[in-house]
C-alpha cells in the first residue's frame, strides 16, 4: 500500500488480520521471510487485513502480493491466534508514526486483532520479494537467526514449523520444490533438511511408496540401468484446503 | 443465553464467531452434537461469539458451556472459515424471529462472520448436553445421518473429521476415552472405529510403541500371565495447543 487506504474502517473487517510464515529453502538452510518497518526496529511477518467483500483466502493472496510481490503461492492455513496478550496498540502506533501516518486517524488499527496464520514454502532462489511502502526491508532470515518479532509472531513461526513438518508428506506434493522427476533419495534429503533431523531410509521409503502420493516412472536405458534408482513424480494432486 | 445480551455490539467482537464439532463415541458409532433452533428447521453446530475482553480459546470454552452445559473439554482448533458464501443474513434473521427477538435490534448478527472452528471428542454416555434458550434440542446424530446444517457447517464437520483422524495418535492421549490402562488391541479398536476402516495390526503396534506416547506397565500375575497382553497408559501429556 503506497498510502494507507482512505477509509480503512469502511473497506476492511475490524479486528481481523492475517499473517504469513513464508518458508524459503534451496537445499541448504530453512529460512523465513521477515519485514522490517521503517525506523522502528520492529521486525514482523508479512500480514494484513481482510476486505469486507473478499474471502479470507483471497485477502491473504492479494495482501501478500501487495506486501511482498509474491504470487501463486501454495498457502496453508494452520492456526488462528486470539489471545489478549497480542493486543499491543503501542507497537502499531509507532509503526504508523514512523511512516508518517497520524495514529489518531486509524483508530481501527490500534484495536485488538485476531489473526489467522498461513504458511508457505518456496525456493528462495526462484523469487525476489519486494517490500511495500511501510517496510524498509524484506529479507530471508535463517530459522536459527530470527530477530525478536512483533506481537506473537515468534510463536507463529514455531507453530508454522510444527505444522509444516507434520504435513510435509502431502505439502511437498503441492509445491514446486523438486525437479519434475526425482529419486527417493532426493525426496528424503529434502524431508531431512526441513525436519532438521535424519530419517530412517528403509521406513521412509516404505512409507512414501505406500502413501499413494508418488508415481513411479520407467528407468531410462543408460547402459548401467540396473544400478540407476527409479525416478518418481508426485501423483495427481490431492484436493487440499486451497 | 436466556436473553440476547443487552448490548451485543459493545460486548462482542463483530464479524467473528466460533463453531464446535463435538464428536461423541462410546465404542460403537461416531456421533456429532447438533442443535436445532426453535421453530426454524435449522440444524447447526453449537457456536457463538468472542467477547471483546476474552481470548478466543476462553470464549469457546465459556460459550460451549453456556450453550450445551459441557465443560472441561479438550478442544482443538482446526480451521477458520472465511468464504463469502457463508454470509447468510436470512438464516440469522429467521433464528432471531423464531425466538422472539427483533432482527433489526441486532444488526451485528446479520452481518458477515468469519468463524474459527474447533473439535472435541468425548464418550457420549458420560455427558448430558443441555440446550440453551435459543435451541429446541441438542442431540447426538450418527455421522452418516446428519441433517443438512446451517451455513457451511456440513463442510466444518468433514474437515473436523479429517483433522481428528489425522491427529488421532496424539489427540487420544489428551482425552479420557479409554480406561486408565488398556491393551494395544483396545487402542487399535478405537482407532479403527474413528478412522472408519481396519488398521494393520503389526504396523499399528510398531508405530504406537515407537511413538513415545505410551507407557508400558508390568503384567499382573494371573496364573496364565504369559498369555496376558501388556497393559499401557498414555505417557505424560504432550504440550498441546490448549
Amino acid at each position: 500500500m503506497e498510502n494507507a487506504p482512505p477509509n480503512l474502517a469502511a473497506d476492511y473487517l475490524p479486528h481481523l488480520a492475517y499473517d504469513c510464515v513464508i518458508f524459503g529453502f534451496s537445499g541448504e538452510r530453512l529460512k523465513i521471510l521477515i519485514l522490517e518497518y521503517h525506523n522502528t526496529g520492529w521486525f514482523a511477518l508479512p500480514g494484513g487485513f481482510v476486505g469486507r467483500q473478499e474471502s479470507l483466502d483471497d485477502a491473504v493472496k492479494r495482501g501478500l502480493l501487495e506486501r511482498t510481490g509474491l504470487d501463486n503461492l501454495h498457502l496453508e492455513q494452520f492456526h488462528t491466534f486470539g489471545s489478549m496478550q497480542r493486543f499491543s496498540p503501542e507497537a502499531m502506533r509507532s509503526i504508523l508514526e514512523a511512516s508518517g501516518f497520524a495514529p489518531e486517524n486509524y483508530p481501527q488499527l490500534l484495536d485488538r486483532f485476531v489473526s489467522v496464520a498461513y504458511y508457505s514454502l518456496l525456493n528462495y532462489h526462484h523469487v525476489s520479494p519486494t517490500p511495500d511502502a511501510l517496510a524498509d526491508s524484506l529479507q530471508w532470515y535463517p530459522l536459527e537467526e530470527l530477530p525478536p518479532l512483533l506481537f506473537d509472531h515468534n510463536e507463529m513461526v514455531s507453530r508454522a514449523l510444527a505444522a509444516l513438518r507434520n504435513n510435509l508428506d502431502t505439502f511437498l506434493a503441492g509445491v514446486n520444490m523438486l525437479p519434475a522427476q526425482f529419486t527417493i533419495g532426493e525426496l528424503q534429503s529434502m524431508h531431512e533438511a526441513i525436519l532438521g533431523e535424519p530419517v530412517n531410509r528403509a521406513s521412509f521409503q516404505r512409507r512414501m511408496l505406500q502413501s499413494g502420493i508418488l508415481q513411479r516412472h520407467e528407468k531410462r536405458y543408460s547402459g548401467g540401468a540396473h544400478k540407476a534408482p527409479y525416478l518418481y513424480s508426485f501423483a495427481a494432486k490431492k484436493d487440499g484446503p486451497q
